[in-house]
């Protein structure tokens, strides 16, 4: 069987489930509070477990099912990379993407209710935690303060710490999503921040192959040739976060850190060199100072949005380390 | 006399003059026009003639005098590597920069520009034209379009096109302006447009040096280090221009396009390597392209801005650059 038909074929017995953890968490920064945690779990039920988390947008439908058709958001990597007729993986929305926080919400925070999705569920330990962007952060967070529910982890594009320009990056969209509030114009606000992000998402290269220079319309507007694309950007995003949430999300990657020399697990570090947002320096400097760890530096001109399209060189990095955890 | 004393050394004797020349200009995109170049000329009447342009925000007033004692947008340089004593410094403000040009303006306008002020002062000739970033955009339009009024160019951390991210960079910052005026809150949305701006001058390098981790005020508001920073940069520029003239001199380096097989003069290239606005490979091109260039790559992480900031380094170019034509 190739991989392109692995990936398109979707298993026809229900094969995932969905369902809601209430409990208390204590949260690093708002204290105490009572949350409903969403998850999804996929694959067989004796299958070993793959605990699996993308960036701030991504939410607990990673892999499409039979019981869950819709397009996952790391859908290029079923049968790839992860297979969830081998393996059962869960999936969380993270606390606060339902916007019912209104507080700072910390890294940490995501660990702890992942943990306690597995004790609701009563799945002790898990093959891997594998984790992108923000999903890489709370996997050092969740390996630090629960190493013995993990055999490995695998953090791809996410650091022990967010890197201060990307977090002065991310303020000014959090303003100008604020701004949008304040003018009573909230979607043209966030599409705009979704818009800046795109750019310390991509690169300056895969821009410099993909358009051309500016002209003017109409004799007047001057129009880049990236402005379709990113307005298509913009429109997608609006309707996929309450503003609260976008805030909140966003601003737990600035307040991240971890202690690498904490993780005591076996961690597998995926960094891409042209990545602007997780520069390299703080991904070497990540896998320098983890107890265990292996080091992949990957070349693409996706730069951070590389782990949703380089699919055959994540698959080949994610095969080998599940192997290795398994 | 050490070059410290030099820069702060400002003579005292009527050293420099100011004007305006009132002419109609034949504008690229938006036809012809009456306008008003306001001018400045620093330095002996007698002596060999440098112009010298910087960025959008730049203006006519480069170096302090007696007669116009304010600071200077690069008077970092005044003695260092531009020295009024010896030559006669002329600068325009930007065709635009009063806000009267509602219209797209190309810098071949600002050329041309320069070439009614020349004709209007009786100026032949300049020993050279001392660009940066947009000055040295409009250099290269100088250059191929008035090359009988040169003798040497050099352009500084400016290419012959506008590379394509920079452009999508761009476009979102007259978008954030454009949200303000919508929003009522003019102010704040050139205050976010500019400090966008700032991430673009500057490099991931600088701030990692100079700030560090986000953290919470009050329990509550997420706050990153560099905020305070960029919040001090936008107020700055609050009131520098008026709205329309930051949307048409900001869509006039999108719209830039100098063709460097047309540049007979002899010119300068420097570049600087961590230029995230301008990249270093569209500076090697520009300068493989120019039939008489010679090319100077330096360092620094500040980036695009390191003209205004690496003024040794920027110093020895320009003194060498401009005995070379004298």
């Amino acid at each position: 069987m190739s991989h392109a038909a692995a990936r398109t074929e979707i298993p026809t017995a229900l094969d995932a489930e969905r369902g809601e953890v209430a409990c208390r968490l204590a949260l690093r920064h708002a204290g105490a509070r009572d949350v409903r945690i969403a998850w999804e779990l996929n694959g067989p039920a004796d299958a070993p477990l793959l605990i699996v988390a993308g960036g701030i947008s991504a939410n607990r439908h990673t892999l499409a099912s039979a019981a869950f058709p819709e397009t996952g958001w790391w859908d290029e990597q079923r049968g790839f990379g992860i297979d969830p007729t081998r393996f059962r993986v869960l999936s969380i929305d993270w606390v606060g993407a339902d916007g019912s926080i209104d507080a700072p919400i910390d890294s940490a925070d995501q660990a702890d209710a992942v943990a306690a999705v597995l004790d609701a569920l009563q799945l002790p330990q898990a093959v891997a935690w594998i984790g992108s962007s923000y999903g890489a952060m709370s996997g050092l967070q969740f390996a630090q303060r629960h190493p013995q529910r993990l055999r490995g982890l695998v953090v791809i594009s996410g650091a022990h710490r967010a890197h201060p320009f990307a977090s002065a990056w991310r303020a000014l969209q959090r303003r100008i999503a604020a701004l949008g509030l304040e003018s009573g114009d909230e979607n043209a606000g966030l599409s705009l921040a979704r818009q800046l992000a795109m750019l310390s998402y991509r690169t300056p290269e895969e821009f410099a192959a993909r358009f051309t220079e500016g002209t003017t319309v109409d004799g007047d507007v001057v129009r880049v040739a990236a402005e379709d694309y990113l307005d298509a950007c913009g429109a997608r995003f609006i309707g996929r976060m309450p503003p609260v949430a976008y805030r909140r999300l966003s601003e737990s990657i600035d307040l991240h850190h971890a202690d690498p020399a904490q993780v005591k697990v076996p961690t597998t570090v995926v960094a891409i060199a042209e990545d602007r947002l997780v520069p390299l320096p703080d991904m070497l400097d990540l896998s320098a100072k983890l107890p265990h760890s292996e080091l992949h530096v990957l070349r693409s001109h996706y730069g951070h949005d590389a782990f949703l399209k380089e699919t055959s060189a994540i698959a080949r990095v994610l095969r080998a380390a599940i192997e290795t955890s398994t």
